[in-house]
């Protein structure tokens, strides 16, 4: 692998140009160019752009979530649902998620980068909900994938198709609702 | 307004030609070819190619949602659930929502069409969350346009991040979560 150094930078480089250009416009070169990495290491690391990109978005700074510990799952789901938000609306973070999702829906080779993302994301989440099972928090039976779709799914739908930024007030209520149930 | 077939037509011309051209191609001009409806015509009742695209998914049949009232609030959700599951993996429904949602992502402007769309859809769905008020199953303080996010938003996660078709047995389980909640 690379150093640790030259990994973040070509990282970021490949993110910065992922919004700047779009995924049709991103290649190997830009990206050796905005990082100063020679082009044939990068190629020695990650054979292809879908390798590279793939990899940007699971180690990438921007990106990154702190699992959280906080002693409940209340809070962790919160503490999480808040961090998933932010990413969604972020100035930094909202045109990296955009050009991800604008490009996956007409490039079906970059859907498999996605889930590969979202599979990567699921297993760091799994130990908050172990935790839970090991306090007795967690219902038998209950999922922890379709928690989080529900949950992501929420804020997804919220800050990208209803236009309305997830504020820390629905984030509470939307666990809320996960963790209670909506009836009486 | 227009005779209810020439706009079924209209509608229909419009969503096709978004599959197949994308936002950027759609044109008024485009869509009285297609429909064989006079261009001046479709103007006098949809002043922009916004107005006739957001009309488009309001009514058109493609995307159309037949509300369910089957008694109960599960056999309610299960079903709209089950026809957004629909919409998003359905052979003519889902490049639809894909060039919907790759065009909303890079032109702000379409946004707007997306949000009025499912600000309608929400104002459709509230009586089936009334009937559930009248039967005392609905918790007090539970908003729908939240249970729905919920709902809808995993389903979009399932199927176009994940890449996994919702499939009826999930459909299930992920009512069965929003209703009673994931704690023991």
């Amino acid at each position: 692998m690379a150093g640790a150094r030259r990994e973040r930078d070509i990282h970021a480089a490949t993110l910065e140009l992922l919004t700047e250009v779009g995924y049709d416009g991103l290649t190997i070169e830009g990206v050796a160019a905005r990082s100063g990495v020679n082009k044939t290491t990068i190629y020695r690391w990650w054979p292809s752009k879908d390798a590279l990109l793939g990899s940007a978005m699971v180690e990438a700074d921007v990106l990154a979530i702190r699992l959280p510990d906080t002693g409940s799952l209340r809070g962790d789901l919160e503490s999480l649902l808040r961090q998933i938000a932010a990413l969604l609306t972020g100035p930094d973070t909202s045109p990296v998620v955009t050009a991800l999702l604008g490009a996956a829906t007409h490039r079906p080779e970059l859907g498999e980068v996605v889930r590969r993302f979202f599979a990567d994301r699921l297993g760091r989440e799994l130990p908050m909900f172990e935790r839970a099972v090991r306090r007795g928090e967690l219902r038998d039976g209950v999922d922890p994938a379709t928690v989080m779709d529900l949950l992501a799914g929420a804020v997804w739908v919220r800050a990208l198709l209803r236009g309305q930024p997830p504020r820390p007030a629905y984030v509470r209520e939307t666990v809320d609702l996960v963790l209670r149930g909506c009836t009486s």
